[in-house]
């Protein structure tokens, strides 16, 4: 029999679809913050839930064998202080499409001058100036795992040329060039839109600075749905305040929920969503874990099992 | 020797590059306006022009054996008044990418709540409520010609249902069910989107009208992309205002520009575009030329002919 704690806001909706598919051997509880965990779950081998309330009672769970995270990023899991004597897994292939509705809006809100057009329907103002296209741009993919090959299926669709910058991993095949370490300001050159869905990494951390926005042309367009720590939020302000670059859409954040004073409010050219572009949907999440958990019912080896070092 | 008159506002363009293309046995001469036209170009045997501008003087071209279009819609060359003694080829297969641009980028912007999260920018305020998605949603298609093909492409990629709805053909595979004739109601109901492509043709005219606004769910969203004739504004009007449906997105009017006090300029939840959902690129416009042009010269039949009486 194991034991399963589901820690999440929405840990009801969580227990109603778990309950509906009759997992052999397994008793629930839920906690919907720390504290309530604490009374119900430190027993618990198996942990459900989301990274920012499981990693306060994370060395408290002395069964803890397995934890799922509800979300693909997992850096409250990474401080080298903490255990890693259990298997940590991640979610994975259920963001890709939502990050790519994101992503091609946003990129078609700029084309299409949506606001623009807005403006001239309020002034009553018949505004037949052309408007731009995806077709024969070019975008750049920071980062393609699942997430980033969905993009990058969804541009070629759109008439798009893909380039794709991993570490080594060359196995999506809508990506048109792919550019490895030390070739991140070719990379850039010349790019129509950058688009960042890299983790949280010591690796990533800060890989959008100046040097990389300076390469950028100036019609160029960044978009975040990574996470906040790839980007040197100080030079991309400066790329926006001095039309280095023509726009930036950020749905992530060093610091989250975004300061009241934090300058990204009213920086120029510069649209923010609110770590939005890609929920945990409870339907997804839970069919991961089902999957999971009849591997781990068999001793077969977890999907999506997160590398500690690596960081995803 | 063939004489092409080029008549449009682009008349110069156009000129440059079909003079690149070296077309054999071709005198060209341009003009921007039906009077610029009268003292160059009565005589030529070919013309490819804006129909707008062609119409004026179409009876006046005694030797016309051939008139391109460089828009899709040709509904100045249909009236039962005037000639059908030549051979009329509209433009076609180059507006797909572009419409498909336009339809997503506004389904999305109204999915992703674009306009609400820049509210909620402008008010400093972190508005983290989920948005909506295009997976799973439901897409009707007024017209599945060789645009509608390409937006239900588009659609099949982000895991949406599509219907369409025709006068007989079904030849588009991302089409999941075809609907024709009296099953138009049928096809509307619980569409999350309506899309028409639809020309300007006797038979389609108010075809988005109160009976098919009424089968729509609340949610439902309109987008006309085809022609301003096929919707009856009144009743569009009254759908959006008692809420009938979530909204509408127009690009196209029973009178262009749309008059100054028309009410669609403050109708509530209804965008307005400019009819440039699609702009006719001179580069894309000049390739079906071409084609056409060494048919011609071959005395093959031309491509992309308008049927007189069907009206596309």
């Amino acid at each position: 029999m194991a034991k399963l704690l589901i820690l999440s806001g929405h840990a009801d909706k969580y227990r109603r679809l778990l309950e509906t598919a009759e997992l052999p051997e397994l008793e629930i509880v839920t906690a919907t913050n720390a504290t309530e965990a604490e009374a119900v779950g430190l027993d618990c081998d198996v942990v459900l839930g989301e990274p920012k309330l499981v990693q306060p009672i994370l060395m408290k769970l002395k069964n803890l064998r397995w934890a799922q995270s509800m979300y693909a990023g997992v850096e409250q899991f990474l401080d080298p202080s903490l255990r890693r004597d259990y298997v940590l897994t991640n979610a994975r292939g259920v963001f890709g499409d939502l990050m790519s509705e994101y992503v091609f809006g946003y990129l078609l809100n700029h084309e299409r001058r949506v606001f623009e057009r807005y403006r001239a329907q309020q002034e009553r103002r018949w505004d037949s100036s052309a408007t731009g296209m995806l077709r024969g741009k070019t975008i750049g993919l920071l980062g393609v795992g699942s997430i980033g090959a969905v993009i990058a299926k969804i541009a070629k669709h759109f008439g798009m040329t893909v380039r794709g910058y991993t570490r080594s991993s060359e196995d999506c095949s809508d990506v048109d060039v792919y550019y490895h370490g030390s070739d991140l300001l070719e990379f850039a050159k010349d790019l129509d839109y950058l688009v960042s869905v890299l983790p949280n990494t010591s690796e990533t951390r800060r890989i959008v600075d100046a040097s990389l926005l300076d390469v950028l042309p100036t019609r160029a367009i960044f978009i975040n749905v990574g996470r906040g720590g790839a980007v040197d939020e100080s030079a991309l302000i400066h790329a926006l305040e001095s039309k280095q670059i023509a726009g930036a859409v950020l749905d992530v954040f060093d610091q989250e929920p975004l300061p009241k004073e934090h300058p990204f409010w009213t920086t120029p050219n510069l649209l923010l969503t609110f770590h939005t572009s890609a929920p945990s949907l409870p339907e997804d999440i839970v069919r991961i874990f089902i999957e999971n958990y009849q591997r781990y019912l068999r001793g077969d080896e977890l999907k999506y099992r997160v590398d500690f070092e690596r960081g995803y």
